[in-house]
């Protein structure tokens, strides 16, 4: 028998303790919680929140479907696409009965399953917005109705959900939602030839291809990508038939065409330009396309938007969107630390990007940028009690100025108990459940193990792999390999950008082994293997690229591949006042009972002394006394848990 | 005869070659492209103003007069403030007579003067918009109307023009208009217990007190800065008597309170907070009434704004305004570069305040940042053109950041040929025509001389002081009194902060006098007396509070009271990427081709190289190499009158 050709990954435990404690407080805490705050039952605030736009304290998303559904009355409120917060909540439920069967959950999404049918249209239209207090312009103001993109995360949760359950009903609702979605939207005769103003419905219908195998769900979702830009006027004209003023969201339109990528076709695109979660969803949707397809111009795209992300437009901490006005990417090399946006929701998409890339080609760099999302960026998102959320991830943030100035007033220092805008939490607790999803790539006879976060894998064949370490604290990566059967498969374990030197041990005995795209590869066909590997661990001083303005002069923290922070809580405000050299000694430990178990890096570095406050600002400039002091960072994910502070990641240098 | 006990300016005759230039520029080029630009006879492009709000081309404010003069039919165009940027015109028109007698224009005023006369309704009132397009709402929304606002600008430039043309029915309109306003509003029964949203009638009102010596006017005055703030609802009460959502300026009812200076009465406020132009404008009324009335404590709060914004809240330059947001301060020691607002308009008004505060007080402080706002802060808002303007002036430009970052699309990084709000233009062109009224304070028997720009002042009784120098490019500066009939006076000189050593040398001879208040005394009696001073020009390297965040580890070059910038014209971009130590080497010289003759700085640094473009973002630290060079700097006012291209004040060090 030939596997080799072909393994099949069953299951993955995550064993981590960094992750099984994430993964069980989205369990015990989040979604309880969430499920409250859509069912308006949670003592929230979201006064504070800056996206909140006057609205009041509750979510009322449930209640939208019962009123769709006909099981209650009133209108609708909230955002037109307030469904999906359900609906990534219905999917991180999903996945955490992979790992933490729950009864009680269970009857709760299943009957959260029969309102959804309810409320779904005959033809298998969804949107509660629409259905309750607008029926007669469905389809009608794509720039701003969220309606595809409403679907195709209840098409995701859906597909995960039946995944999960074996629950037929879920999937029904999504395959109907899917073939309304195919009667409506096309070039022919009688279609709408547009797309959504928010992708989102291109990814869904490639799950739910994978899923169905049904090829008309991802011609549906390559027409929507090919369809894209075509006609940059689709949008005005949609608006103009609906009513010019007749916004559905208030200034959406006056937003520029590439705010919602449809300034021009996607093959023409240079740059990732415009609303960054928009971007990333657009993009996991065309590596889904583009490898279900085989279309090259749509993976010239992928690989054209990666590199203008990665290596133009990122933080170091994996965060994208560089402004608020727009939550969108600017331009190359503008990475302002203060008024950035970061949007975790981004990130959350960034990492779905990064996976599907890694689904086309072996490449470490996409992994690498998992890694990132994971281990900071989209993590610092939430707070270590699972009930706080940032919406905005800043790298620079001060209390002062954010209460100060009106250009910070979107950064918010300490987490919100929620959002008027609520898809931040539900997206990264839907990314943490599915964790274990993103730990394997395996194409052919290849298995690629490409995220240090202990598992136990199981593949066709009884193959088990099975890692265990204390990532990302310590780099011994220990790897036992089960093949009792004998099967011949290539095993690739990713090599980390960020390691300078990686010792691989095979059966305790050192080896030399070539990294072809940031992996090594094992060919294995012995009963059992097992693989050590030391990653450097060491702590590193970082600096950005000299065309990035806002870190000239500047470096950060890195250790493995978390990334520091510091934070006015360990270390005398004002921050700026301290200065760290490129080679500044660092010592680190890890501090059990900080944060829930941090690494700590202290860092040797100066201090400037605080002038007087109302003496004349401008003055003859002198060398100023530097006074030794040392700095302690804690993982940037782990920022603002403690009291209200200045914090920063890029240390004046 | 005792004239020691009161002496009397009449007469200062600019010489300075330096503001010669600027004051014939104002009369060839200025005042007739204005007066074109507001008869829409121009040919003016405003597409790129940020602040037009797709305003089309015309300003139609001259138009707006003839259509209440019953001369034109049609609407009112433009803001409701519309008018004012005729009376600024009005007023910079009637100081240019002093020193250039223009009988073709002043045909042209004399005509606009009566079209003012029969614009105004027989109850004094005077404001456009209000007449033609919305009668009945006079004085029903003045949190945002700027009706006492308009009126004020007319008060300013009907006193202006009397004083300079002894035209009486310039100066009636004027006292009509206040007593129209003294009718309408007060604590008595019947009438309004409000002020206007953007102060300007007190300063306005005080100046015409000063004019006809009517008790009234100062009362009123005084009235409405006691009564600022009192009832902070009051605003809010008009808007909901007037209809809530009936704006006249959208979005301006939800900005708070402070930005109209109306959170708390003025006696009670500790920091200078909301729109900046409003606050400088307020300050110039306080000071105003604070001298005519000996109210001690509207005394202490001139006092107080002035220490917060010039110890706290001004840049280098002199320009005032933080954010964009509201054109308005933000907090204590928050000086961003590069989103910052800095109107032109808030350094015309600062330099008003300065003035005032100057007749109250000789201290050298006022005189200091009164000459920073005319050689810097202010100045740079005309092209040495005379055609183009700047409405903001940042300390750090990018155009691939103006155009790529919409939290930077305000900052222009050329000036533009007109704005749809167009206050500047016009309150810059009046500061300059009227700067010989800035040069001389009088007080009892004290003659303060605090700028050194070249005059020849006549006083009363054949006393003449004549200035000669080639300030701001020399430091030499040499004094003639005349007072032939032996008259007894005090004589102040200014010794600027910035000069840490000044040599005086009177009659020949260096004598060491003592500095009160930054101020040199001499007691003159004799027929003639020959000063010269020699300040100290050396080129220094400044440097901000380290409570500055924004300009922590950064230098900037003065020489004299001349703040200067690098331009990318002169200094290969980015400049980012240059280094310039607090003990830099410095040469300057005089360049009299290059921007109509200015003083150049080169200064001894480092750059580091650019980066590749593409490759990874982030990477550990190394030292990097910094080549030794030379950047040029020019006199920041004079920025942006090359190429488009980056600058910088504050250099990296």
């Amino acid at each position: 028998m030939d596997i080799a050709n072909k393994i099949r990954l069953k299951n993955v435990e995550v064993t981590s303790d960094f992750w099984k404690r994430y993964r069980e407080l989205v369990v015990k805490e989040v979604l309880p919680y969430q499920w409250k705050v859509m069912n308006d039952e949670a003592d929230i605030s979201i006064s504070e929140d800056p996206q909140n736009n006057g609205r009041d304290q509750n979510s009322h998303a449930v209640a939208n479907l019962k009123i769709a559904a006909g099981k209650m009355s009133g209108h609708h409120y909230g955002f037109p696409f307030q469904d999906t917060d359900v609906y990534k909540w219905l999917e991180a439920a999903a996945y955490s009965f992979g790992y933490h069967p729950n009864a009680d959950l269970q009857k709760i999404t299943n009957s959260l399953i029969d309102l959804i049918a309810e409320a779904q249209d005959d033809d298998g239209y969804l949107s509660t917005y629409f259905q309750i207090d607008a029926p007669e312009r469905k389809f009608k103001r794509l720039q701003q109705s969220h309606e595809l993109y409403t679907m195709g995360h209840y098409i995701e949760a859906g597909v995960a959900y039946y995944q999960a359950t074996g629950n037929q009903k879920a999937l029904d609702i999504a395959t109907r939602m899917a073939d309304c979605i195919d009667d409506h939207f096309g070039l022919e005769e009688g279609k709408i030839p547009g797309y959504d103003g928010h992708p989102e419905i291109e990814l869904a219908l490639s799950r739910l291809y994978e899923e169905t195998g049904k090829q008309k769900y991802i011609d549906l979702a390559h027409y929507f990508l090919k369809q894209r830009g075509q006609d940059p006027d689709f949008f005005d004209k949609q608006n103009r038939a609906d009513g010019w003023d007749n916004d559905i969201l208030e200034g959406m339109r006056n937003l520029p065409k590439s705010y919602y990528q449809a300034a021009e076709p996607i093959i023409d695109q240079q740059t990732a330009d415009g609303h960054a979660v928009r971007v990333v969803y657009l993009c996991t949707g065309m590596a889904y396309v583009a490898r279900f397809t085989g279309d090259k111009d749509l993976l010239a795209a992928c690989h054209r938007f990666w590199k203008d992300i990665v290596r133009r437009r990122m933080y170091i901490t994996g965060n994208i969107g560089s402004t608020t006005i727009g939550e969108a990417f600017t331009y190359d090399y503008d990475l302002p630390n203060d008024t950035m946006y970061g949007e975790t929701c981004a990130s959350v998409g960034m990492s779905f990007f990064a996976r599907q890339m890694l689904n086309i080609e072996a490449k470490g760099e996409y992994a690498d940028i998992l890694e990132k999302e994971l281990f900071n960026g989209a993590l610092s998102g939430m707070a270590l009690d699972g009930k706080h959320f940032f919406y905005v991830n800043p790298l620079e943030a001060d209390p002062a100025a954010s209460k100060g100035n009106p250009g910070k007033s979107h950064v918010l220092t300490h987490r919100a108990d929620w959002f008027g805008c609520a898809c931040c939490p539900a997206n990264l607790a839907r990314l943490i459940t599915s964790v274990d999803q993103y730990l394997y790539t395996v194409n052919g006879d290849t298995i690629l193990s490409h995220q240090f976060i202990s598992n136990k894998a199981e593949f066709d064949d009884h193959v088990e792999v099975v890692q265990t370490n204390h990532f990302p604290w310590s780099g011994d990566i220990h790897y036992e390999v089960r093949n009792p059967e004998q099967h011949a498969f290539k095993l690739g374990i990713r090599i980390p950008s960020w390691s300078a030197k990686t010792e691989i041990a095979i059966n305790g005995a050192i080896q030399s082994l070539p990294v072809k795209d940031g992996f090594i590869y094992l060919n294995v066909t012995e009963k059992s293997l097992v693989i050590d590997l030391k990653l450097d661990m060491s702590v590193k001083i970082m600096q950005a690229s000299t065309r990035v303005e806002s870190d000239f002069g500047k470096v950060a923290v890195q250790r493995g591949p978390v990334i520091y922070a510091t934070e006015e809580t360990d270390n005398q405000a004002p921050l700026w006042l301290y200065k760290v050299s490129p080679e500044a000694k660092t010592t680190y430990h890890y501090d059990k009972t900080l944060l829930n178990g941090v690494g700590v890096v202290q860092i040797a570095g100066t201090r400037t002394s605080l002038a007087e406050d109302g003496v004349p600002l401008y003055t003859p400039a002198t060398k100023r006394v530097q006074d030794p002091i040392t700095m302690q960072l804690i993982p940037y994910y782990a920022w603002a848990n403690r009291s209200d502070g200045q914090m920063r990641v890029w240390l004046n240098s």
